[in-house]
């Protein structure tokens, strides 16, 4: 049996001020034609559907057509769950309704313990459990538990769910979370300040895969099984060298499980070009991809007059500019200085600053030895 | 067959800043206990379910609690029509997936074209026509039709659904609307400015059942068929006498309609109590519906301290208070004088201001009768 897993569409999202809605129509459209010449079981949605609680008007239409044409027409269950942008109570209105006809929103914890059970041939009951993203104050509250961290509530809700197994079928778990380690990107909104939105993977090693959603770039962490699918489209330019679309898993009759990235292409990519005015400008005069959404970094060392309409001249979407090569003097020393300090340089500062000395070099290759440590951890 | 006729929910409203959602939870519940006891092959709901288009989530909560008693255990279809105080895209949302539940939201011209049909052994088959609310100018851009008025919009609405009809059919339409002559109230919202919002009740009469909402007093209009069932509650004080509820009505198995009117009773009534500090309070001590949202009009000729605070000491619920007693001399007189004048009073002033001098016997007699006509047609 084949499922699509992907995430993090965040319909009706605005980027410097233009509606993205047009490319991500465009994109679910290719969503629905692959569909439609390699038919798949079902296909998972693992949060953050809207980017807002209150979505506008235009992205539920969008939702509601594309639900229309997989679960209507092409007859392929749908199993969403609502993530930290989307209003679980509002995307979960109608969801006693809609199961009969292939469409599992997935938004309490009473509908987290039902899994949408999928029969086929090939893998026989594959048992897929929602788990809605909360914040551990309402697993605590709902449980009655003393839960104070995401790790907490989901080593939780991952045993409540596990409760549940039926020998004689696959589990997959649909999450949406922060696994620890794994790989963050700009257009992400934190779960919660300060690290502790981290979830250990562990918790997780009990299901056949691990369908998550929350990180927009598309990786799998501490097990082949466990995976993000990554978003939809490109949601800033720190995102311009990911590779986006969904991922097709397969579990094969051994309950050998497989899985897959397979593209898709905005009609817009977001990128940056970085030179001088004229260079990019000549560039722009023969680039096929004049219209993506582009941040634009011009180096020039002097001013110029009017710079994004001699750029928009060629590249119509520029919607950033940045220009690094026009700090001048001082400021451009400071600055300079600035990207050139290291961690242990600024601690350097800090010490003498607080203790009027200087650190001693048994002191400094202490620093020196935990800053190296700590960034090991975080690769 | 039977069914329920109801409009008005209003879900969500405040009113005088107290959220009225626990009353609106009781009377669903009557509504729903009725329901226990009485089977109904279908409940029609037309229109304003929710009080805005972007509804609080305690209101969506409600309505999905609701639908999951009366569609998913008591087996009841529902069908829903959007009003002007609703989102119809918003309140749309996943309507065809939720039909084989037997839930019917019909809030777009592709769907108001097929009707809902309930099969029953005593009256055959019953086609249920939604016509969700629409300005004139949504129904223009629609048809590309010379569409201005609310008038023209339902004509041409009407006549569309008509062109559906199948011989072996009843036929009942749900509408969202202000039928010509009928008695408004405070509570509802104008769906245009002036008056062009009203609409002849002839475009109505090839139906066999008008369910119709908007206006929040129960009444019918021009046919016994075509009814308004009021609001689920009262949402004003000038409501204090209104009878709220539902309409029950039944076709039989010759086609024959008739409609009553059943009662529901909100936790909290709406009214207006009028008296000196004194009484107020005195009766207050003894009065067993002490609870009630409460208009107090005092009448107590000089001025008191807190007057608030000594009612709510007995009426806990007093939202608003009024003291036509306190007005004093000249604007007192003028007040009182402003009360008692009646339209002819008011025509005369007008007339001889405008002309400078007084209307002739004749003349006053022609507008006295002018305007007992009008006052008569309102009724």
């Amino acid at each position: 049996m084949k499922f699509i897993h992907t995430s993090d569409w965040h319909l009706g999202r605005q980027f410097h001020n233009v509606s993205l809605l047009d490319d991500q129509q465009a994109v679910l459209d290719q969503l629905i034609r692959y569909i439609e010449s390699n038919p798949v079981d079902a296909v998972v949605v693992a949060g953050d559907i809207y980017d807002r609680s209150v979505p506008p008007t235009i992205a539920i239409e969008l939702l509601n057509k594309v639900v229309k044409r997989i679960c209507g027409e092409l007859n392929t269950p749908m199993i969403l769950i609502s993530g930290n942008h989307d209003g679980a109570e509002r995307l979960g209105f109608g969801s006693e309704q809609m199961k009969n006809a292939g469409l599992h929103i997935i938004s309490n914890f009473e509908d987290m313990l039902t899994p949408v059970v999928i029969k086929t041939e090939s893998a026989g009951q594959v048992a897929f459990y929602g788990m809605p993203y909360n914040d551990p104050e309402q697993v605590r509250f709902a449980y009655q538990e003393p839960v104070s961290t995401h790790d907490q509530a989901h080593k939780l809700l991952a045993e409540k769910i596990t409760e549940q197994f039926q020998p004689e079928q696959r589990n997959v778990l649909v999450s949406h979370c922060f696994v620890d380690g794994a790989i963050e990107s700009e257009s992400e909104r934190p779960l919660s300040i300060g690290g502790s939105d981290r979830v250990s993977h562990e918790h997780f090693l009990n299901f056949d895969y691990v369908a998550l959603g929350h990180l927009h770039q598309p990786q799998k962490k501490g097990e082949e099984y466990i995976r993000y699918s990554g978003s939809l489209m490109k949601y800033s330019f720190g995102e311009q060298n990911q590779k986006k679309g969904f991922t097709l898993v397969e579990i094969d009759e051994n309950g050998f499980v497989s899985a897959e990235h397979v593209d898709l292409t905005a009609p817009h990519e977001m990128r940056i070009i970085e030179g001088e005015l004229e260079q990019v400008i000549e560039q722009g005069n023969t680039d096929p991809k004049n219209e993506d959404y582009l941040l634009v970094r011009l180096m020039d060392k002097h001013a110029i007059l009017n710079p994004m309409e001699k750029l928009r001249a060629v590249y119509p979407n520029v919607l950033h500019l940045e220009k690094p090569g026009m700090l001048i003097g001082v400021e451009q020393e400071m600055a300079q200085a600035k990207l050139a300090r290291s961690e242990i340089d600024m601690f350097r500062d800090f010490f003498s600053e607080a203790q009027d000395s200087q650190l001693s070099q048994e002191q400094d290759q202490a620093i020196s030895d935990i800053i190296k440590q700590l960034s090991q951890q975080a690769l």
